[in-house]
């Protein structure tokens, strides 16, 4: 039952948390009292606290709008401040049935009659002058405890009774409860950022991408200006991959069963897979001749390992770098699909390191160099860094301790080396090795997965891929193998990057780099001119020359989070001049001679400078 | 019967192919006469005139090797050098039988007797001297006749009774057979040089690509040097394309049947589709929620259609070009994969552009002139046009004369008016309208369709995609779509890039662009200051500063067909320049100042210059 449920979260709460707890708890009491006042005949149903409040379902004799929230809150404020304790009074199911009889509930009703099927021993009510409820608290002491708290009913929905669309529909108000003023205030805030930047809402703003329902959830379709960003992310990838001395290499997006029973995806992994596709090839005389299973993969490394061995290779050619922003594909339950932080096709910033175990941890070092540097360079803060172990105890790990604990002892080493705080956390490795993965988090707090770097000593294990090199004794060696994606997929980074920077990209990544803005027909030209030579440096430009007023195009414009708007009234023309506006420094006009602008945006993209 | 296709086959010759298949088919004769002189014993199995020349197969009393074939053409030389007639002798098939039977050749026998079961009502044998074969003819009318032919025994190898591994292996040898020395010495001239050039060969030398059965066949798995051709070409097609207008996207490599059943691809296109993969969702009672069939792509077409129609647009906004090297996958049969040339799974240089009916024959030429850039830039000759166009009496076209009438138009016009030749063909246009394929020709003379530029005038249509954009009227209106892709695909432009530059790339597109060799370990210092600065102008170089002479490591550099070897020795050095051998003007070495060096190659990598 619920309250049971509700009974074993409270136990893992900190004090401060059962305080909260206790509170959204009382609130959701309060806001049910109320209801019941204001529409007498009202039926109860589930009320529990939730995280940032409460809600309570209820069967209301009337439909509620939004409007009719502010009355139900007066009506809390106004039983707050007559003071009444919280009283719990436990008794046996028979007893509470009867009493909830009388109360005439017919959802709690159902409730403890279960309870009573179930030989719960002791129900318990809580009660606040007129209104009990049964309910297993905890609660405040008394609604005095209330009155200073800070809480505000926030909005209306529809909600079957238990979740099932077979029962009936109740409505649902939610309330937001925090301990004090500004911490509500400071909820509401970040909140409505949240919303501004949520990648689902930018995306469409800014034409980013788009789901089809015919094509598949889980499957975005890249818009041009979402393109942009994918095509820019990767650049930068194979600047800096070329730095590192990364290979690029390119591999199919499918592969035959074999493949994946080597790999050990199958069975293993087959949950998280897409279904195969079984190839039937028939002669001239519909006769079989071959059947091939294929798998859509689910990662790249299968592949990148026959890349490997493929050629031979000696300690010269080591660390060996491969890189490749592959398409995979995983199979999440359409529920759990979200925009383009959980989809089900991807494409991964991805690489296998094949490098001997001597050299290991100083590779293993500049993976997560390369980590700091995509970092530094966008900017990003309030990541932290988490090291999985793996847990000898656990059956989900491949059982070769020996090379576990030279495996972890290599991360752990690099990391304290270089100084860096992580978290570490046993028992959430991959199956094959220890990872460092950085958790980013947006602006209320929601944490998410961005970037990971594995150290994998079992790919190369002869039950596995059998890859070698030969070292400088003339024999064969296995290699370690770091998995590494520092910018991980493309879907779940770009969801980063539009929170990060609210859509308003620095220029080097926006979609639309510059919009020239004439003020009037006259300049029409002169704006062509430099929108052409813009062109020519394949600056990615556009004009708003549109029969809309001058500020209507500055607006509209503005609202595209276009980074540079050129404006170019007569005084520009005649001057060669143009006045650059950025959509970061709205406040600061510049005026520049036209080549000196292009000579100073074309460095900002080359450097990937982020001005603001 | 084989003899029986023969006689099909003449019936279609010119005077000129048909004098080459006499006398290609006399000396099969010839030679089966010198085998059995030679190796008495031996039963003859077929011997037909193939392109080129001829084979006959043997059973053998010995085995043959090569080296046995000047014996054999000498004793082909002296039964030419006395003047036998062919005669032609027709008879009832039993009477065949019984003459066979004689001659004590089973191979022939079995034949005979299924041609008197077949009922054939007279069989024909041709006879030379004491040589006497079941044979249709034709022949030339005396050996005398090919005495001044130029003929030569090629390669012997293993070839079952009949093409079945159940029979007898029997020795088969080639003869290769032309009118005249030249062209003998022509066809063996340029022979050798395609399997120089071959890209399978080239393919492994280069260290390319790579085919893993364990991945699959017809997905080659691409090798760095080889992912830097594609992704060169990639690059040179977004710069291209940023300049023509095209706007790039990006979409999932697969999609639900839903999507396939409006493209049309289902069920007209499904043979050459990969098999579906059916996933059903189940919830946690392990009831069947959903059941999704998805589809690998074989297209990207219908996902661009979907971008199209997720925003509306109006006719400013056209022609709208998007563009994505979009991952396909088709069906073919394993037997008929070869190399790059046919696979199962491809990158297409591929764009949709969605342009009003008025505009379409300007754009239409605006994509044949991106396909004489490319073919201008990367020095292609040796290509034609072919105009495919549809047949109203064919039911392979959708049925809309009054569009087709339109398109075809179109495309005649806009070819026209630009000068360019082409041959128009009748019947051989997409279903849905009419195409421009450029087809080039490898040395020796196989043709390939390289690009294509098509004009759809049906994909907008309501029973299709019902694709609109909104006109200066303010109404909607359906646009014409071409389909375009001047680099094909990955897989196929790069065999042909292989073949064209025989393995020899330009600078810019070339795996390894530079290589540095210092003369003696005297210069380790300086060759590794110069190979920084130039990689870190992203400049793909490589040292060999290994333990091998200089004139090994020239050699061996030079086997790889690195465009630029820096030759550095103590000179060199103290001087600050460096020796440039470039692979393409070997007999014409260049000392430069390291720096201006730096500055012409990237000169040249930047305008994709090929120098030679």
């Amino acid at each position: 039952m619920e309250d049971q449920q509700i009974a074993e979260k409270v136990s893992h709460l900190s004090d401060e948390e059962l305080a909260l707890y206790r509170l959204r708890h009382s609130l959701a009491h309060i806001m049910a009292d109320a209801v019941r006042q204001l529409y007498p005949g009202t039926k109860l149903g589930f009320g529990p606290p939730i995280d940032n409040g409460f809600y309570y379902d209820f069967d209301l004799p009337v439909s509620l709008a939004a409007e009719a929230l502010p009355k139900i809150e007066k009506a809390m404020r106004r039983i707050l401040s007559t003071g009444h304790d919280f009283v719990r009074e436990d008794m046996d199911a028979a007893a509470a049935t009867e009493r909830i009889a009388e109360m005439d509930e017919p959802f709690k009703l159902e409730l403890v009659r279960e309870l009573e099927q179930s030989d719960t021993p002791t129900i318990s009510f809580y009660s606040h002058g007129e209104f009990t409820d049964v309910c297993e608290g905890p609660h405040v002491a008394s609604t005095r405890k209330l009155q200073k708290v800070a809480f505000k009913l926030d909005s209306i929905a529809g909600a079957y009774w238990r979740g099932s669309e077979k029962n009936k529909m109740l409505t649902r108000i939610y309330g937001l409860a925090f301990q004090t003023k500004g911490e509500l205030k400071e909820f509401v805030r970040l909140r409505e950022l949240a919303k501004a930047r949520d990648h689902r809402k930018l995306g469409a703003d800014l034409d980013l991408f788009h789901i089809d329902e015919e094509v598949g959830v889980g499957l975005p379709l890249w818009l041009p200006n979402g393109t942009v960003l994918r095509e820019q992310l990767e650049q930068l990838a194979r600047d800096f991959e070329f730095q590192y001395g990364y290979k690029r290499v390119s591999t199919p997006d499918i592969a035959r069963e074999e493949l994946y029973y080597r790999s050990g995806h199958l069975p293993y992994y087959a949950d998280s897979m897409f279904p195969p596709m079984t190839l039937v090839e028939k002669d001239a005389q519909g006769e079989e001749v071959s059947k091939d299973v294929f798998y859509l993969r689910p990662m790249n490394c299968p592949h990148h390992h026959k890349i490997f061995s493929a050629r031979p290779h000696s300690y010269r050619d080591l660390p060996l770098r491969l890189s490749e922003h592959g398409h995979d594909y995983r199979y999440e339950k359409s529920g759990e699909l979200a925009g383009l932080l959980r989809v089900r096709g991807m494409t991964m910033n991805d690489a296998h390191i094949y490098v001997p175990e001597e050299q290991a941890k100083e590779e293993f070092k500049r993976v997560m160099e390369l980590h700091l540097d995509y970092y530094r360079l966008l900017e990003f803060s309030g990541w932290h860094m988490r090291l999985s172990l793996s847990d000898e105890s656990s059956e989900k790990f491949i059982p070769r301790p020996d090379l576990w604990k030279r495996a972890e002892t290599i991360c752990i080493e690099a990391m304290d080396e270089m100084g860096l705080d992580y978290e570490a956390v046993r028992g959430e490795a991959a199956f094959y090795g220890p990872k460092v993965d950085v958790q980013v988090k947006n602006v209320v707090g929601r944490e998410e997965t961005a970037s990971t770097n594995q150290m994998d000593p079992m790919a190369a294990q002869e039950d596995r891929f059998d890859l070698t090199f030969t070292g400088k004794d003339g024999h064969a060696h296995r290699p370690f193998v770091i998995h590494r994606a520092p910018l991980g997929t493309h879907e779940r980074f770009v969801a980063f990057l539009i929170d990060h920077f609210g859509g308003a990209f620095p220029t080097w990544i926006a979609p639309v780099q510059v919009c020239i803005i004439p003020v009037s027909t006259d300049q029409h030209e002169y704006a062509e001119t430099i929108r052409k030579r813009l062109f020519e440096s394949f600056v990615r430009v556009e004009t708003d020359d549109g029969n809309d007023s001058f500020n209507k195009r500055i607006r509209r414009n503005t609202t595209r989070k276009i980074p540079i708007l050129l404006i170019v009234g007569n005084q520009e023309q005649s001057d060669g001049v143009v006045t650059v506006r950025r959509y970061t420094m709205q406040k600061q006009q510049q005026r520049l001679p036209f080549d000196e602008f292009v000579t100073q945006l074309l460095a900002e993209i080359r450097a990937r400078k982020w001005v603001k």
